[in-house]
């Protein structure tokens, strides 16, 4: 079976489990056709909103952009940026490590308008923003960096990043000169860092502030910026084809959601495993 | 009652509440004095880690930053800022809306380095990233703007703007020129887009694909801007004073996490409103 069967076969899974548990949505064909690999670039991203006008209110048309957006681009080594996203974590932790691992580079080979971005600026998204255990920080720091590189074609990308990450086994990667040493990977079936986290967790039998869970999280940090990677170098190429359909629209619910539903929806969940 | 007794009422709720949930951990003694309002600045945020070196590595010395970081801030018409946060909503959604809320003025009010962001590249944090119901993108906005204002002084910032946004009825914004009626304000216990936007839809019975909604959203993005600002223009002043603890050192679990614990771990959750 390949990965992509197995995807699908995943999303089949996943989309019975919301048909048991939202059976009044039955009439909306939603199954995992409808969430399967999607061929076709260009699909408009934006929760189905339509934007009401050209360009976005400014205030003041004077304030003017010193540099054209999106950023310019140039394909990236993957390899040497996971391994500068791991050393990073240990500096600024995880949103900073992806954000830096993606955009430091680009300093270096392109200079501005790279130059002109503070990457420390990102370090905030750290523990799921500032600790409150929402969107994965790596996945934060892929957003940032997408957004500038890429445009609105970026949330395609990023939507592909944030799938990946759900449905994977992760960490992968393996540091040359590792800090700390961990045993076991985990599919978090989550963006959120309390849930992807706290499996990892509970499967490795560590706390949160414990050597192997930063090493989990370095290592999670260069999987993401690789990731990413591959995908901005696919699209740049023109190869890029959109994995996944856009989230808000695709899922059962129609509104933004992760595909974990019954985490919450279902039974009582397990105590966290941080304690 | 004063809305600090309140939060501070609220969040001995809410601790009893974990307490029920998290009986094995009762011997550390985080009550509500532990997440009551805390008087002194320069709370270390990072989830705890050590910081193993001086700077960052960037992989290269040369990559040298073109401005210095934080970036220099003015004191910003919250009331000002708050209509355009309302304005851009509708034209690139709830993360641009308050980014662009905070650093469009910036870019008038002092130019350099605020020209050089640009600010539409944050669009991809709507409906919690490009729809998957994470991080509200309203908080996503704000975390990207207090990174580049306040560098990490803004992550206490942004933890109080968080803190705040769970535990307050919003949306309290009116627009001069409303684009829809709505009726209900609620308090989300969540920074989850799709629990605290879920919430409302229930509240006020429409669906996520409708005019309420939307201009719930813009409403909402015009408060968390105002909440944003006043922190931003107390710390310029050198009058803010941190309200809250670092969330994963102070919550009971010491992970990442957000405090409505049993929305997930208690009883079974009813299916989204969203259907």
């Amino acid at each position: 079976m390949s990965d992509e069967q197995r995807e699908e076969t995943a999303c089949e899974e996943r989309t019975m489990t919301r048909r048991e548990l939202f059976p009044l949505a039955g009439k909306v064909a939603i199954g995992a056709a409808g969430i399967a690999v999607v061929s076709s670039a260009g699909l408009a991203f934006g929760c189905g909103e339509e934007e009401a006008g050209n360009g976005a209110a400014t205030g003041d048309e004077d304030a003017e952009m010193e540099h054209d957006w999106p950023w310019p681009y140039e394909k990236l080594d993957a390899a040497e940026s996971a391994a500068l996203a791991y050393t990073n974590w240990y500096e600024k932790f995880c949103c900073y490590a992806v954000a830096s691992g993606i955009l430091v580079p680009l300093q270096e080979k392109i200079g501005m308008p790279y130059t002109h971005f503070p990457v420390e600026s990102t370090k905030w998204g750290h523990g799921g923003a500032v600790g409150w255990g929402t969107l994965c920080g790596t996945l934060t720091g892929a957003g940032i960096a997408t957004g500038l590189i890429a445009g609105e074609e970026g949330e395609q990308i990023l939507n592909d990043v944030i799938n990946w990450y759900t449905v994977t086994e992760l960490p992968t990667f393996k540091p040359a000169q590792p800090k700390a040493e961990i045993t076991n990977s985990n599919r978090s079936d989550s963006p959120l860092c309390h849930i992807s986290v706290g499996k990892w967790m509970a499967k490795e039998n560590v706390k949160f502030f414990s050597d192997p869970r930063k090493e989990r999280c370095a290592r999670l940090s260069a999987d993401v910026t690789t990731k990413t990677i591959e995908l901005l170098n696919q699209w740049i190429d023109g190869t890029y084809k959109p994995a996944y359909p856009e989230q808000a629209k695709a899922h059962e619910v129609q509104m933004p959601a992760q595909n974990n539903c019954t985490e919450c929806h279902g039974d009582a969940v397990p105590a966290s495993p941080g304690m």
